[in-house]
Formats: structure tokens, sequence, C-alpha cells
């Protein structure tokens, strides 16, 4: 598979760049044959205030019942429901208040048939009582309560079990937390939870051209654009950004970032194929460069591969091309090693295209659009470099290889960003 | 609007509980009336590492034109376009190639007609050039490069200011910044960004009955399951959130909590009209306690208000009805101080009734559904403190208040879960 030896008897001998560019499903294909399936990631054991939007690593299963004990859903008053039938309003049935329950104490003695204890909602229901009367089908006169209409028995009281019986598996294993599954867990008495441990990933930034990111650009150096787009990009896919000072287009220098501890280690800018793009070099020297060269626009210089233990994404410098070759194949990694789903992180609309948009058949396109309505516009851009492009763009379409665009009018599937 | 003191002519003499219930409505258009617009919100300064999904606090200008010079946009060779028209792959033209020119270094000397240098992506057009000839375009003969095709004047040359002009405003206030807009920040040397601050959050948790969160349940004792929930809550809507120990229902205890330094306060618990319930009534005495009580199910214990300069919402400590009311209104609130849009966080989907969902006219229903394929499917639930049920939900449909439910088959819109 590797593009960087020309084997394919089909290379187009005037394609001097790339000897033969993988198709993005066959790289694809590649990536997602060497990504670990869940129950081989590492994990990690957190608190309940760490794990929003964390990946549980294991099933969880209940100790206990909840409720714990028969517990009043409501203000009222606890009764035997037995007791109330036959009650209206023309003919009240009184009842004699010996007392008030509270949440989390139980009531000292046996409720007998014509009594009634306040309850609170959440308290425990007092021995003698099977049903909670609401406030509002009552009249009270001193300490005599009126009932007004009957209650059945175990009306609005919870039962033992009722939510979650003790043996229940309560959340599988690969579930991303919510903010209810964190409660459910607290409310079961797990305080530590095993989840996914996020992959590390090494954003390593090459270039003698670059200035640090946020440096204001002067003559012919520019400032770095990738490093904290891919560190934003890589917290979003649930990675844990690994940034350093940028790398000099040197070999021995590259070659020490990239063994330096990661799970994942991208690099951006030298991933071509000129005499400064050391990097594809250095990875099919010194470990697996599966992939070099994709049939895509923006970002075909992309490529992928393995050093030892760690995937390492080769991505352009070009800023555009870095967010493109990221998101089809370093996200997607990242997510599904971090026990996430490897699909698009982007919601999906259907829209009808305002203009044509013009593709080429043979390569997959990263088409940017804005979207107004239920009209996605492509934008013009006249270069991958113009990162501005995905700032005013809503969203992308991507247009698969074997087209040649789409007519105005035509339906289209915008991913939207963010 | 104050529910806590009945004054409306039709108060219901039977609702003991609350003398009348606000509209959700009404509610909205208070809490709405009293947030600050963006323009009047704290804001703080931040580098580009920490800014991923903050809110721009105002425009952004750039400095500088994007690229600050010509540059090439593809790996090929610098040469005069209008030297090359009329070239071949059958009658190719000959240029003598005179050197190299790298991303961050000007050429030596001018460029003449007959000449061509070699050229990386990113790097700035030697003098004498204006276009850059693909790689595929072309053959070598040694030092002589053989141009097959001509390329136009400007083709495959990023112009100076094509991307970002100086003076343009990049960025507008109130943008959710994304990834690739932090990349174009950096690109253009703005490496600190006035973002609205975060507001702070204080999770006050009551209750007698209370472990703290995580804790096995024991005797008539429950574990906070709000503390946790509520927090994961004010972290995804922007919030920071601020905890402490459960607090006793003691009036005392209660009225320091409240005063603590905070934006918003959430109190989880005593929210209701009972003997326990010690939070409406430090409200009222110290503040505004504006809305008690809402029309709706779960959570119409629900209250809001003000404590000096903070916004008080008074949430019931049961779980389900605890979200509700924080998902109606604490999030609404929290998003709008952070500078966000105050509208649900959740996707919508259109689906179709499996079963009939039924609600009671005059009141808002927040009825939790299972989602498969294009059907949604009410949860049978016997009451608002089934956490589990939200857990098991896919989603949500708000039914409104003059609504009697909906039959099966009928379309309904589903907040969906995260």
């Amino acid at each position: 598979m590797s593009a960087s030896k020309p084997t394919h008897p089909n290379a187009d001998v005037r394609m001097k760049g790339f000897a033969q560019r993988t198709t993005v499903d066959a790289a694809l294909a590649w990536l997602d044959s060497v990504l670990p399936p869940l129950t081989n990631l590492p994990t990690e054991e957190l608190g309940l205030y760490e794990i929003a939007g964390r990946v549980l690593a294991r099933d969880l299963t209940s100790q206990v019942n909840v409720p714990g004990f028969a517990r009043s859903m409501m203000d009222g008053f606890a009764l035997q429901g037995e007791a109330t039938y036959g009650a209206t309003s023309y003919n009240p049935l009184p009842l004699q208040i010996i007392g008030t329950c509270l949440p989390g104490t139980p009531f000292p003695r046996q409720v007998l048939r014509g009594e009634a204890v306040r309850i609170m909602t959440g308290a425990p229901l007092p021995a003698g009582t099977d049903a909670v009367l609401p406030v509002e089908m009552s009249d009270l006169d001193g300490e005599t309560l009126r009932v007004l209409e009957p209650v059945s028995s175990g009306k609005h009281v919870g039962q033992i079990g009722e939510d979650i019986r003790s043996g229940d598996v309560v959340q599988p294993a690969g579930r991303v937390l919510r903010p209810q599954d964190i409660g459910v867990l607290s409310s079961i008495g797990i305080g530590r939870v095993e989840v996914v441990r996020r992959p590390r990933v090494r954003v390593l930034i090459t270039g003698n051209e670059l200035l640090a990111a946020g440096t204001l650009p002067a003559g012919y150096q520019i400032a770095d654009a990738n490093g904290p787009m891919l560190a934003a990009l890589v917290a979003r896919d649930g990675g844990q950004p690994i940034l350093s000072d940028i790398v000099r287009d040197d070999p021995a220098a590259i070659g020490d970032a990239l063994y330096a501890d990661a799970d994942v280690v991208l690099v951006s800018g030298g991933s071509s194929v000129g005499q400064e793009d050391h990097v594809p070099r250095l990875l099919a020297a010194e470990g697996e460069l599966a992939i070099h060269g994709v049939a895509m626009r923006p970002s075909s210089p992309a490529g992928m591969g393995r050093l030892e233990n760690r995937l390492v994404f080769l991505l352009p410098g070009n800023p555009v091309s870095c967010l493109c070759a990221y998101d089809f194949f370093a996200g997607r990694a990242i997510r599904a090693l971090g026990g996430r789903s490897s699909d698009w992180p982007y919601r999906r609309v259907r829209v009808r295209l305002s203009r044509k948009l013009v593709s080429t058949v043979g390569r997959v396109d990263y088409a940017r659009v804005i979207v107004r309505g239920d009209e996605a516009e492509p934008l013009a851009v006249s270069g991958a470099s113009v990162l501005s492009s995905t700032t005013r763009a809503d969203g992308f379409i991507i247009v698969p290889a074997d087209s040649e665009g789409q007519p105005p009018g035509a339906e289209v599937e915008v991913f939207l960003y963010q």
C-alpha cells in the first residue's frame, strides 16, 4: 500500500509528486484495521466530578436498590390507603395527625388505622402506612386531617428497587457519560469510576519558516496556525494534547521528537515529497509508512503509519489541508483510541446547493460551504492555504471520488462545523 | 409575579401547596428580562491554547495581511507565466533551473525570463517570477526544466492579503471559538484574546437526609445525586461550577451559603413550601423571590430570584425535577451569562410517537422518550424521582401547557440528550 515506492501497474508516469495516491477508502480501511477494540484500551479511575463526557471502560452494576426503602413521592400525609375509601369533599374522613416524617429519619412508632403522619417528599413511609395523600386532597382542622378524596394503597409511594434493582447493569461499557448518568452513579454509591484513558497526542509542528503561534508575522516568516488549532481539535475528540516548541526541518530533531512518549503523533508540515520533507523518509526507515499521498483535495500529501506503539499522522503544513487531513484520519483514530465512535463529530443537515459545485473525478473533495436557511453556497477559494475559508464556512461537503460535482439545486449533505 | 404571596384572583383555594403556579412562559420572560447583554458581561484575557469553545468578547481585527508576501501554493517551479505560453508536451519549453526557494527565506537574486527556480509550498516567490508551474506539467533534463503546459501569470500564487486584509474584522464578538478560528487568530499574530469570563456557579446541595455524592446509601440516608450532575451541566453550559459540602436544612447555614461569592447560585432541595423548605423564605426576606412554583411537571416547586448581584435558582431535590428545572431555567441563564445562545443545547429531531403521550392541560410536561429509528416511545415512569429514566431516555419532548397529549403516530420534536 505504501505510495512512497511506486509499484502500482497503472501509476501515472506524469504524476511526479506522488507516484500513486491511495484512495480515501483504502486509507480509512488501513487505519481502522490497526485501531484496537474498546476492551483493549488503557483505563484510569476517576472521581464523580471528573468523568463528564468520559467513556466508561467497564459495565457498571448497582450494589443497592433505589429506593432502598419505601418513600414518599410528594409532600402530603402518610396513611393507610384502604382507610380512605369513600371519602369525598361532601363526606370528609377525619384522621388524627400524630406527627411529621422528614427525609432521612424513621418515624418512631407504628401508625394506626385512624391516624395520619405529615410526610415530606423523599421521607421513609412510617410502619403501618402504605399511601400518601396529596395536600390538595385534604383540609386541616387543627390536628385533624379531613380526607376529601380516597387514595389507593401504594399511591405516591416509591417502592424498594422501583428505580434500580441491586445487580442491574446501570451503565454499559463504552457509554459517554452524561450529567444525569453521573447522578445515577452517585446515587448508587459509585464514587470512583474506571474510564478509558485519554489518548496522549503529541503535536509536532515542523518548519523553518514558522514563528511561534500568535507571533506577529514579519518578513518571510509566518506564524504557526496549526499548533493551537490541532490542540483544540485533539481536546474536542477526547485526546490529551501534548505540545512542544516548533521543530526545525532537520532529520535528527524530527527523529528525536517522533520517539517522545505518546499514543499518537501528529506531524504538521514536511509531509510531502520535497527535499525538506523528512518525515515520510524517517517514518519509512524507522517504522511503517503505510499510507503516503491520498487521492483527495485538499491534503493530498497526507500520510500515516506507525512507529513502535505510536500511530503517526503526516499532516500537510498548509492549515486547511492540515484541518482536512486531521478530520478525515487523525481525529477518527483519536476518537476510537478514547473509546468513542470513530464517526465524524459534526452534525449533518441535508440542504440544496445554491450554486454549482465543481469537483474532479478520481479524488475526494472537502468543499467548504456557507449555509443560509436550507441552501448551501460553496465558497470560492483559490487555494488550500486560505484558512479563513474554514472560519467563514459553516461546514463542508464531502464530494466522492467518482463525482464530477453537483448542479445548483442538488440535495447535498453538509457536515456542520462544531 | 411572586407566587409566594397568593394574589391572583383565580387562585384555586384547594391548591394548598402553591397558591398559584407561574406559567413556564412567564417564568422565562422574567428570567430573560434580568439577563445582561453580551457587551455588559465580565471578560478575561487568555492565551491561544485556552480559548477553544470560549466566547469572544470583542470584535477582533487583523493588523496584518495574510499572506504577507506573494507565496507559492504548491511544490513546483517559480517562473514568468508569460514565458510559458505555447509550451506543449510535443513542443516543450526549456528553462534553466538556477536554484531552490524554501519557505521562510528570500531568493538571493532576480529571476530572468529563461530561468526557473524550484519552489516549495509556502515559499516566497522570487523577484521576477509571477507563477508556479506544478511538477506534473514538467519534465527534467539535468538542470533544464522542460515546460509541458503553459501557466498563466498569478497561477498557484497566493497574493498579498488574499486571505485576510489588514483592518479586516476576522472574528466578531460573541463568536464561540472553533479550532480553525483559533488557527486564524494565531496566524495573524493574536496571541492573547479577550473572552467572556465563565459565570461562577455555586452548587448548593441541601438536605439532612443526604450522604455525600458517591457514598453507598445506608438506612434512610440517600446519596446526593444532584451535586455531580449539576457540576457536569454547569460545565457543559460554559459555567465554572463551585462546589461545597452538603448544607444541612438549617436557615442560618443556608443563608451563609447563599451569600458566598458567585454569579449564580443553584440550590438543590428545600425549594417547596414544606416546613423544612427554608430557601424560598430566605430569598424572599433578603433578596427577591420573583418566581416560586411553575406550572410544569416535573419540577413544579422550582423557583428563581435574586440576592444582591446573584441569580438564585431553587431546584427541587428530586433528581429528575432538578435536571428539568436546571434545563428550563438555570442552564439558559448560565449560557446567556457566558455570552452564549440561551437556546436549548440539545439537538432536535422530528419523529413519530409509537404510543400515546398523555399530558394535563394547564402545565408543561417534560416527557422522557426512547428514540428508535424514526419513532419516539414515551417512558412509562411512576414518578419524578426516577433518575434512571433520564439515563434510559435518549431525549425528551416538551408538551405545551394547552395540550392534552398526542396520539400514536403524531409527529413530535424530540430534544436529544447530548
